[in-house]
């Protein structure tokens, strides 16, 4: 399909209809910009996470893994800059009483108004962000007058309380990122694994942010998860990593179907980095709504971990037993959202095929590792189903599969396109006999040869014959 | 070792020392009882959750998985009744100022005084629980004084603010449990998998429970992890499902290992039972510290989607094809706590051996599909690192494995033995030529026979032999 037909509602269409993605609590009408991963988004995106631990920790000789808690002492978003700094710049309209963002107002003006802004609002004071809006008259974007509030910040952190009383000494926050749990555990993992410089440590979990304006489907929502790498080297080796880090991942999109022309990357001007880092660079993914932030990837210099040795006293420097030297390492931090770069996945994948005979097929072209089920299993009749169940309990023991009897061969087929599977096993009269399957293949829609000629393949070769297929 | 050697004590030494599981935030002093999984706690843990996956959603096919939202909408609460009554019944000391359980203070009281209590304190009214107190002047356990404030009533659900003000209007809770993602997808599930009763959903996920006492390493903690599954079907049914699931979870213990002797079912008696539930049966653990609730297994007939149909007004009854009826399903719910059984595994695994020549060796004897380090590649010497590396890497595209070339072999064994590490293949000088390693086992301390007398494996069989060993 070209790509202006291909829409987010479309895409979120699919995504409900097919069980990937439901509204969060949908019978109640939803809870904000919510979701839940249904039986197929699961998978789908359990196999994005699991090739991230791959490719990222298992495999890798410098990386091990985490997994620490969302709730965390407050000091530590004291040392990382969150309780202080975490926030957004929030105005109401005096007139309509309506919320927004003073750097979203003042963007959104300068663009409309082809205004060219010496630098990034991002970087802005509050005065300079008021001076604006005030010089330029800026109306309210909703009643259209100029009668607003003074600018307050609003931390994004979302707060609650330990323990029985409601009060400061309690107040503990949901993580806003997993980053700041491996900071706190560098000297603990360095220590149980005697880990030498570089390595990293990997962590996947839930992230929460009190965004005022969340959308774009999962795209920017207040729960969401990341997968996030700390790697940790000797300064002055940190810009060498740091470029190791980009193409690396740049190279796991790629390995997992993601097309050059649909990506990005795009390297932070000096002017937008944070005051400590060396360099960033986003990785991004066009997106049916324009350019999306999939991965961040930054050098981040010993900022963190210095933070954190002034805050909580305790020593997080590290012996260097060749240099006899002891210090405080760098580090490069690539940082995913996973619901993010599902979302990309699954964008990607999304295409209408016009085959012939004028009828349209909804396909999605997932990568075979990615794809939630891997292999359907379709007996032609429903008199097929002692053996044809069998084949299914013989592959489900490896992968996750599919058994469906119900509808025409044909109707089945288009359902597992639709769901991206992408090998199809159907089960025939003569399997009774020969003990051989069709394997049809989703994206050429043929059936696979076993040997020139010879579509039917011996029962006792799948296993192989798919593990090769989903290696990864 | 003898069962009473066996202390929580040594079990947390080692999990802290070898880098399973660390206090969280640990370098400001940890917060209250939350804990961070190391290297090879998240391997461990991760391990854990993949069995129950594989074994409850992907190889049944019954059932299929979710993946929901933490954050919900407060009406769910409603529906489920934890607004209303999820909450422990607290007092306060006037002349102390400690703060207790109410329930705790009556079953500590009657255990020590040898009071046979009519019925579990978890069914008194709060009037029952005062008026207990106040007959038999129960004295306050910190100071001794018998002078109490009255018993009120304290949610156990965190509450947050979604939006930027804190009001009533935008208060959310984090879930107490994972079930209730479930119940309000219970239509989106069936609509788009097309699923007939009877079957099931699956979720792996993290809770959050603001208790007064929690304590026992991970055992209870604040924050923690689910693994459930609401099996749906028709009522009369139920009974018979409810058996089949106690069977089926017991089995699932087993086959990881867990021994017969550790573990025990307790049926709840009919005054233990919620007024809903047609039976509930407990799988539970001999922890060093005690018996200990892994498993609540539960018929909880059509109470819970009822209570969603009532609150939501949206139709949740199920439509029976085949019995042209329609009405809500009954569920059988199995509800295990993530870190527990974990937990139960770690200390299960725990042993000190004595070797002969009277050394003492600390092993984990964990069951191979739990083991956080599969194979550990050791090269003899470093100077063959080039090949060893190679055996390392080909073996870690498909397990976690650990690459150890410091220390004498016996030492590492021992480390190995220690994180509980089911194979060390060690690679020697003759490896270089004949292409072999051998394999030494965890258990036995022996190593593998390839043939009759022969210890010496082809590193190209290593493959296929791990495959048999980690099959599950």
């Amino acid at each position: 399909m070209k790509a202006e037909e291909k829409t987010m509602d479309k895409v979120i269409a699919l995504a409900k209809g097919r069980g990937f993605i439901f509204p969060g609590s949908e019978i109640y009408g939803g809870l904000a910009n919510t979701w839940d991963y249904g039986p197929l988004g699961v998978e789908f995106k359990n196999n994005v996470k699991k090739a991230w631990w791959k490719k990222f920790v298992q495999e890798n000789k410098y990386n091990v893994g985490v997994d620490c808690a969302i709730l965390m002492n407050p000091q530590t978003w004291v040392a990382s800059g969150h309780l202080a700094g975490f926030s957004d710049p929030l105005m109401d309209c005096k007139e309509c009483h309506e919320r927004f963002r003073a750097d979203k107002i003042i963007e959104d003006f300068a663009a409309e108004n082809n205004i060219t802004l010496e630098s990034s609002v991002d970087g802005w004071s509050q005065q300079q962000m008021m001076d604006f809006i005030n010089d330029n008259n800026v109306p309210c974007p909703s009643c259209g007058k100029h009668n607003f509030t003074d600018i307050r910040q609003f931390n994004l952190m979302f707060k609650t309380f330990q323990g029985v009383t409601e009060d400061a000494k309690n107040t503990v926050y949901l993580r806003p990122e997993t980053a700041q749990g491996i900071f706190v555990n560098f000297k603990n993992v360095q220590r149980t694994t005697r880990k030498k410089l570089p390595f990293g440590i990997g962590q996947i979990g839930k992230s929460f942010r009190n965004e005022i304006t969340p959308g774009n489907f999962t795209f920017r929502t207040r729960e969401f998860e990341q997968m996030e790498l700390e790697f940790f080297c000797e300064p002055g080796t940190d810009l060498e990593w740091y470029e190791y880090w980009k193409n690396f991942c740049r190279d796991f999109l790629v390995e997992l179907g993601m097309k050059e022309d649909e990506m990005r990357l795009r390297e932070h001007d000096p002017e937008e980095l944070a005051f400590y880092s060396k360099g960033t660079t986003d990785i991004e993914f066009k997106f049916p709504f324009g350019w999306g932030e999939l991965w961040g990837i930054a050098d981040r210099t010993d900022y963190d971990l210095s933070q954190h040795q002034t805050t909580s006293a305790q020593d997080l420097t590290y012996f260097d037993e060749e240099k006899k030297e002891r210090y405080i390492p760098y580090v490069i931090e690539p940082s995913l959202g996973a619901d993010r770069v599902a979302l990309a996945f699954l964008c990607a994948a999304y295409d209408e095929e016009e085959l012939e005979g004028g009828d349209v097929r909804t396909v999605m072209h997932f990568h075979p590792v990615l794809a939630p089920v891997k292999i359907a299993v379709l007996p032609i009749s429903k008199k097929l189903s002692e053996n044809a169940e069998k084949v299914f309990d013989q592959l489900s023991k490896k992968w996750n599969c599919e058994y469906d009897d119900r509808g025409s061969i044909g109707k089945r087929y288009r359902r597992q396109d639709e769901i991206g599977t992408p090998f199809c096993i159907a089960y025939d009269f003569d399997s009774e006999e020969d003990h051989c399957v069709t394997i049809r293949e989703r994206d050429t829609m043929k059936q696979i040869e076993y040997s020139e000629g010879n579509v039917r393949w011996p029962i006792a070769e799948l296993d192989k014959f798919f593990e090769e297929k989903f290696a990864f």
